[in-house]
């Protein structure tokens, strides 16, 4: 059975990968399961039927048969439970991958979204400087732990795992911020996600849907 | 084999059971699993020794043999997936609890906190009026959509489940701000929660770290 997943119909970051949908779909390639996409309107999302799918309106979602379920983490996290191949099948370093997903969306993504939200947000605010400012403070006070913990390491816990997906995807948030440049090993890392074949195939399909294109035809002009 | 926790020496909420390790106390609690606490200061949090347990020197940590956890979303989730209790046997119910785990990590959480920065860190700003009303404005709008899925239902998604144990210990964070008033169904949510025989041991143990008195003493005096 092919699962359908949710995706913005008009992504606010014009095809640049970062909404939540990218996740989930580097994770279907990487387990090499095909998937359905629907595509949802901005006005759809707050909507009765997308809110039965997600009660926060938001996308992804997933559905397979008769479950359904919604965020991203917890989508990412069924899919490397139900395939192979996104975590260790030693049972310490399963667990421990797992920490690495929690990690992501618990202690670095909401750094970095604050990060967001103050460019995009409030950036008509009198004090919009002065909190941009504090919000990189934070980040880096992270990133200056995730660095060390990384070290030269190729990823975070021996073998790429679902934790390396979600925080490859949640440090490409910051590329063009200049906060990454302190810390080559990070830079490194994120390339190194961004190298993988799985990557760029779920990175292809998302684009097309801004473009236009069908991500056949993208590889094709690339 | 007894795992070991790590928990604030002196809590920053003076026993309020807000700090992270309650979640974990309480999951313990659920499952009937024993559990010995090892109390970290400020400043041994940020040392090597813990960092190694933890890169970003929080707590709560997690050991048990030789496996080494952090981030309580992570060790609650290990907690529910190694003893009955904490989340369904059908497989369907059982990925959506996940779901919750994850909704209250990434969609609740953040906001809630980020009033908690408004208060705690900022509210030396000129701005912070300005800041803490925009805070509990994006609180409001996760409220607004969690209360109207809990709707008149006892829990999140049928049974109790880690996804509700998590989520009350994340509404507890707003007790006393006021903002849960508009939202009857959640505050009879919450206090479903704690009036669980195993959120009060969680509780009282977490509370005779503050008071130096032993859990079963405050029970006696109770």
């Amino acid at each position: 059975m092919i699962p359908t997943i949710t995706a913005f119909e008009q992504s606010p970051d014009h095809g640049q990968g970062l909404a939540r949908d990218m996740s989930v779909r580097w994770a279907l390639e990487e387990v090499g399961q095909p998937y359905d996409v629907r595509l949802v309107s901005f006005s759809a999302m707050k909507e009765a039927t997308h809110r039965a799918l997600n009660p926060f309106g938001q996308i992804p979602t997933y559905e397979e048969g008769d479950l359904a379920l919604f965020e991203s983490g917890a989508i990412v996290f069924h899919i490397a439970e139900r395939h192979a191949g996104l975590l260790p099948n030693d049972a310490n370093a399963r667990t421990r991958a797992i920490t690495w997903m929690f990690a992501v969306l618990s202690t670095v993504e909401p750094v970095i979204v604050q990060r967001e939200i103050s460019m995009y947000l409030e950036h008509d605010k009198v004090w919009h400087e002065e909190r941009l400012l504090i919000a990189e403070e934070r980040i880096r006070s992270r990133l200056d732990d995730l660095s060390t913990r990384l070290g030269a390491g190729e990823w975070l816990d021996g073998a790429f795992s679902a934790g390396d997906l979600l925080m490859v995807q949640v440090l490409r948030r910051l590329s063009g911020s200049g906060i990454l440049d302190d810390y080559p090993n990070l830079i490194a890392y994120v390339v190194r996600g961004e190298a993988r074949p799985t990557f760029k195939r779920a990175f292809d399909a998302q684009l097309a849907v801004f473009t236009g294109k069908p991500s056949s035809q993208l590889e094709r002009d690339a």
